[in-house]
């Protein structure tokens, strides 16, 4: 996919290397400055993505995969291009409603029906989720991604999943001297029910804070999403407890689609959050299909918080395709 | 395709860590120093590339098409190898005679006709344009490339090209106190016509200079080529404006193939610059086609300037397969 | 392949950066601190492994062949992911018996019969080789590998092989005022006799110490494997020179296999060395295959050396899969 984007007052941070007292560049003294400047609010956005895919199935029926994804973004900051990289593998083993993921695995948020609901613009630059600040075990489609593992379970209309990510982190005191190496691992949980045309989910997570008196931060978060026809819409409720004043507290949003005609359709989402550091995002979006996997896509929306200087008004227009 | 390559007085700079003033490794007063060295004249050179495209086409014949590039070099100047490694994705949109690339992509002067004329040796170690020194918007196959947009279109025996490249540049003031950041947009524009067994080319490009006062540093090539049967040719003239004393002015080539029998072409080309740190190439080679994709090549030419110190004498022989 | 792995105190040493005097994190006087701390003695291993292949064939019945291997593993140190990466091209010409690999290639005891013999657990992870400290010509599956070349005839029940690996290293002197580039190429040898059931291969590489009086590390390999029915086994026996008092001398091992019934086969190996920093390893395994390319794998074993503090015990238990 690729296409125009829009971000008003795009700025970005480079490091330089310069002359120092001598004025002289390659000399001794040369330093190193940091210099934050405005970029150009309009730049040409790109994604390619290509999954290589190994799958093999036993005599038994138990079916093996692997993931690698290739994927190359433009730098959003100053409008360049980044070279395309690999992420870190995924391998699955699927029997009749089981299945397990390990490695670079997306956890039971990152799973959830409708957590995501109906996102606007050619980059998904708007959300319903806009308000979490809870920092949940997702896919990495550029990194290596936590090597964790996610159990899924489906029977009739239910679902369950399931994850924990092993992980360690380290602190360093005061003055350098010491340092210890604590827990943070990771687990998560979720259930989903499916009835008529309405899908209702729940998950729960929270992350090892590590050290003994602070409580671990969490996420609860409750979906609903149905269809009726042409439309179909989102509700979304989340606690985060990041443990954090700013950003903790309740997180809402909604999102919506409209099909107009055979080829169009219009997209709203709106997310908040009762923390001043929460993101505010109200969006609208259409996607028009040109047939054959391609289609152009394009939103406009505004980003803002509480204890936010101003507000940003972000937009992109272009053309994706699916190979 | 790999093969031996051979330049005189190869050399390698090297930066590694050592003992400091106590004389022992692994302590705080380690040293790091360069170290410059001849290496090897003769070395195994290499290249494997696979192109990795996506294709779709729209229900109204637009074609859509997506590129990376994986591709793996010896490093020259040690003779060691490299990993393969990715490059940025181009996209590309094209409709009848009209094609729009963004990202990754190529402009007028690396899309010209003729411009790179018949190169010599395996490795392509020669050609006709050594003595410009212009930096005009190119495709990248090894590193993330210019975020940019090129145009071409094609209407009967004429054809259009035009490219526009939105980039920035930081400078940091003496002292390394201050340092603010300029445009640095380069554009291109090209015009062909084909008469007959003759294709002529004319492309001009510019730079933002950044700076108010300093002129914009500029490039216009024409080039001329043609088709008799078993010979071919190629004449090129450029005006290399870089705005620098010892790489500015006329720069001119020519370059010539002969299929002798029904497997052999031999290759000749030469370019040179008035400028007193123009290279001047001369090269001659040979290609002996094996069948199925496969075929011989080699060279040997000779380096110089009118500023350096003495010529380098260089040669390549190997194969090239195509898969 | 991805399994859990299991290595006795596995540790991790990490680079953090910390406050300084001050207390505040961010200001100048930050510091870096280095932390070694024990990781989970379990965790989860993965490898990721797809080999992208080139193949050209000329008129005259010469294979030329391109390959370049993507990979990703976990990171045992600390049990995350890794992302995926490429590895140095290799290319190979093949013309009846004779084979030529140039690029990121395997040498003569990379590629000796019954080098590595059986080895053990999913991740391979015990050898009947352990006792061989010299650093021979080796396929790289996640770097660059060496530029070298290795040649390989088969004519009968003889089979040849020869590398050359060109290469410079270069040393500081004390105090870090002067360094000097050596050479440090390496060349190996071998030859393969297969007599009914019975495989002997015998081996021989140097590598150019650069410096003169310093005798040149070398390595000679015999090996012996036969296969009887349901059962194979392997000997090894190494003279290994590396010019270090605490890993010079005699290497040995053996290795066993036995298929019990259709499904299942038993591994064992053994290795040691008679220097005091020799690693020995002693190892069983064993292979459940559940068929289309599937198997269950796992080990468990023991490491240890005469001048270590304590033995180390390594268990892993996972699936492999080939696509």
């Amino acid at each position: 996919r690729f296409g125009i984007g829009y971000v008003e007052d795009r700025s970005e941070t480079t490091i330089v290397r310069g002359p120092g007292a001598d004025g002289l560049n390659g000399t001794a003294d040369d330093v190193l400055a940091r210099s934050t400047a405005q970029t150009d609010d309009v730049i040409l956005v790109s994604r390619f993505r290509l999954n290589i895919d190994g799958i093999a199935e036993t005599d038994g029926g138990v079916r093996f995969e692997g993931r690698v994804r290739l994927q190359a973004d433009e730098d959003a900051s100053n409008g360049e291009a980044n070279s395309a990289g690999l992420n870190g593998a995924r391998f699955s083993v699927i029997y009749g409603g089981l299945r397990v993921d390990a490695g670079n695995v997306a956890g039971s948020f990152d799973n959830l029906a409708n957590y995501y609901g109906n996102e606007v613009g050619l980059e998904l630059f708007a959300g319903q989720y806009s308000g979490v600040d809870y920092n949940f075990l997702a896919y990495s489609s550029t990194g290596s991604g936590a090597n964790a593992v996610f159990f899924q379970y489906s029977v009739g209309d239910f679902s369950f999943g399931a994850s924990y990510d092993q992980a360690q982190a380290t602190v360093i005191g005061a003055g350098g001297t010491t340092s210890t190496t604590v827990d943070a691992d990771r687990w998560d949980i979720s259930a989903t029910y499916t009835f008529n045309n309405i899908t209702a989910a729940v998950a729960y997570g929270q992350t090892d804070a590590g050290v003994a008196g602070v409580s671990d931060p969490s996420l609860t978060v409750l979906t609903l999403g149905g269809e009726w026809g042409d439309f179909s819409g989102t509700l979304f409720v989340a606690d985060d407890a990041t443990q954090v004043a700013s950003t903790d507290g309740t997180a809402w949003g909604l999102s919506a689609a409209y099909n107009l005609g055979a080829a169009t359709t219009l997209l709203f989402t709106y997310g908040d959050g009762n923390a001043s550091a929460d993101t505010q995002q109200v969006a609208i979006g259409a996607i028009y299909d040109l047939g054959g996997g391609a289609s152009l896509r394009g939103g406009i929306g505004r980003n803002d918080c509480d204890s936010c200087a101003s507000d940003t008004i972000v937009a992109d227009f272009g053309a994706q395709f699916n190979f």
